[in-house]
């Protein structure tokens, strides 16, 4: 609970209003009541602004006329609210220490202000610093490393080999460091090629539930600091993530690709392996990256969305393109 | 095992022929031997039902006089196959209690007649209703929920403040509630947007495995009565998902989808963000959803499938579309 | 730790240079030093070749000449080097016998020379056969099996009536066995229908992390020996998968496909249900299948990537496909 004043003073923002008043939660600018704040960052939605019932709106100093309610000052009203939205998180930390049912090997090294959840399994050669939780029935492997204050929730998996850096947050299920996809063709069948690489991951990296970034083959796979990676991800051996590039649902990565710094992967993306993504490129959602990418920009594929029945009809002159094609090349021959 | 008669009493339903005929388990038309019970459905299966040696044949009245077996007479035989399956199902239902390798907390509720399987781990506030089944490993966080009859396989973790509603099955691996993806960008990388919202899960609701349901950011993810979701789906933060809809495989919700009742998504979807899709839509395998639907139907995106040197030919002339367009409008003027 | 001569020797392979050669490790043609093995295997790399550091190179005889390190000479370069990494994989095998803090049913059969890790859950009827190795916080259901030297990684689950052959490798979070997607429409939503079917896995299957290979409805769902499975892969029931086939991250099987052998199914393909794909198929990658496959062959669909301004202009035209089409037809009748 803070009131407006304490917030303004935290964030070292101006305000207008009642500094005294009490903010108990976050809402939209639709269900804020008086006692929520709430944030106001698309001209779009003055309408709502102007009905608001909240007890403070964060928003720019134009439209602060335009606010029924009081006012915090921000230029950037959205990571203001991030910000905000961190001050009022009441999760709460589990105890430092670890638990009676956990199974930490001798070999491994835990600082006495972690937390190790029940039923978790730390292996020989692990480093657990400062402050890290690591949630019920994690696994950690082998030469793992965990960074200051980085949380890996309950059942994440960690093989061998694996560093993940500080202030991270891993999520359920999660797996780092699973074999690469990495098979050559035998006589007798597909003969296995010993994934022997790690996982080097950087500081303040956030991956999401069910999402998987396998090991290297000779090299580790590497993501960058402040990479954002959602739920149910596949990041395959050797990839590279570069700087703060966010990487949404249920994305891709075949094998040896690389993404530079800043980027915006959208949900469902697949990229083709051994090929390079520079900075600053943004690919919409479900594309099939086919192709290196050098110039910054945004890049997409697929076909829109019709009735089932237009489709068909179209889906069928798609598989006459060439043909089509054709048809016109030569009735302009006969012009 | 239940006798022809039986299963007819049971099913309040009509049969023809042996009344004394036992029935020890099910099988398709083409497999099933005298101690089977199997269905008909469609036509086109008429050659199938005149060769089957199945004991039973659920089916309805007009194809009596076709069938070689005893009948069980269904206007659905299908809905009748599927209520017969689970008076066959003998899957073993694990004792009530609570394993001594599970972990509790002292301010955990479970019911007497819950079973709670090893190494299961129960934070505190969490309520697991009459009946309710965890497997071994399952995680349950703080203020969760788990009402009547419902079963959670082994390892499902809930983060705190989900609440499952009665009936339900929750298959491995599955995660509810873990952070929406809920980021600002700000001066120096990414900052987290605290996800406070819940999940509120209804009655009657299966969901896959390795599925993952994010908890919202302000309000709570919703999943109405009697959804069904298949394996590997995400949904993202704030989706709403209505009564009765199924949703297959590999499919992708983007953040505040909603989707109405009865609608049925097939496998490997994706649906952008902040779209509402009314009630009674079918949407086709690997569609794109990239605008809101207000028409019940079928809507498909895609292309179909070629030789791998037919469709070379094609992608490229897809991506000359525009000016194949602009040639053909130069004959037209032509003419 | 091998000399050259030595891994000629267990590798039956000639070699060139300096039989006391030491090698240490394994690297790319780049990065490999003097202690280092690397290999050779595709012509467009004989720059990096020429300026290799590398102790020895595997590569095939006409290249020797061409060669500055040691040779191992193969006419399967990537096929010896895939050998070469076995020999040096140097991952723990861990310890034969029962964790203390492993779950094991007074009914199931773990034999002496296999292992069981923490938290692990075997339940009755399950049989772990010599070698076998359950990584920490593995489940196995009732009635499974396990074969000689087969390792489950951690947390994998494996529900009842699931079979898993020798010398398989499951990666963690992967689940074997959960429910196939089968419900009948009733009056009231949604009746499920019992999966009575297991699900039975062959010899040498390795099956990624995060995949899920679900049981089949009456019969059992089937892969055959020697299929590798990448990591978030949906295996729907009843599907069957052919002998030696390799299926990339993130695809689909949709229920009751049956897949040859031989097959390669690139990332992010689906496969609509009920089809069937012939021996030595190809499949690239986010393949929508959507007819079953007689002949063997490459085969393909999808849009080609461009700019997100270029794509928009042709994704329209590609709603207007079929009006195109008439457009072409009306001026071609004109001529």
């Amino acid at each position: 609970m803070y009131s407006l004043g304490e917030l303004a003073d935290r964030l070292d923002l101006a305000f207008s209003g009642d500094a005294s008043r009490t903010i108990e939660g976050l809402a939209s600018l639709e269900s804020a009541g008086p006692g929520d704040i709430t944030f106001f960052s698309e001209r779009r939605y003055l309408p709502q602004l102007a009905a608001t019932r909240a007890g403070v709106v964060i928003l720019a100093s134009d439209y602060v006329a335009q606010s029924p309610a009081n006012c915090l000052i921000s230029d950037s009203p959205y990571l203001t609210f991030a910000r905000v939205s961190r001050l009022f998180d009441n999760s709460a930390r589990p105890e430092p220490g670890i638990h009676p049912a956990a199974t930490v090997a001798p070999g491994a090294q835990v600082d006495a202000t972690a937390s190790v959840g029940a039923n978790a399994v730390v292996e020989s050669g692990a480093l657990v610093e400062a402050g890290a939780i690591l949630g019920a029935g994690v696994y950690l492997g082998r030469e793992t490393r965990v960074g200051e204050n980085s949380c890996l929730h309950p059942q994440v998996v960690v093989y061998h080999d694996v560093h993940i850096g500080r202030d991270c947050v891993v999520h359920s299920h999660a797996v780092l460091g699973a074999d690469g996809f990495g098979f050559a063709p035998g006589p007798e069948g597909w003969e296995k090629i010993t994934q022997s690489g790690g996982v080097r991951i950087g500081d303040r990296v956030e991956i999401g539930a069910c999402t998987t970034v396998d090991r290297g083959t000779l090299e580790h796979t590497v993501i960058d600091d402040g990479v954002i990676i959602d739920n149910q991800v596949q990041v395959a051996h050797n990839c590279r993530i570069g700087k703060n590039t966010a990487i949404a649902g249920c994305t891709g990565l075949a094998g040896s690709t690389i993404i530079g710094a800043n980027c915006t992967l959208a949900g469902g993306v697949g990229v083709v392996g051994h090929l390079e993504i520079c900075d600053n490129v943004h690919i919409t959602g479900m594309t099939m990256v086919t192709r290196s990418i050098t110039e910054p920009g945004s890049y997409s594929s697929g076909t829109p969305m019709g009735t089932t029945r237009e489709w068909k009809r179209n889906a069928v002159r798609f598989s006459q393109l060439e043909s089509l094609q054709q048809r016109l090349a030569s009735l302009e021959k006969q012009r």
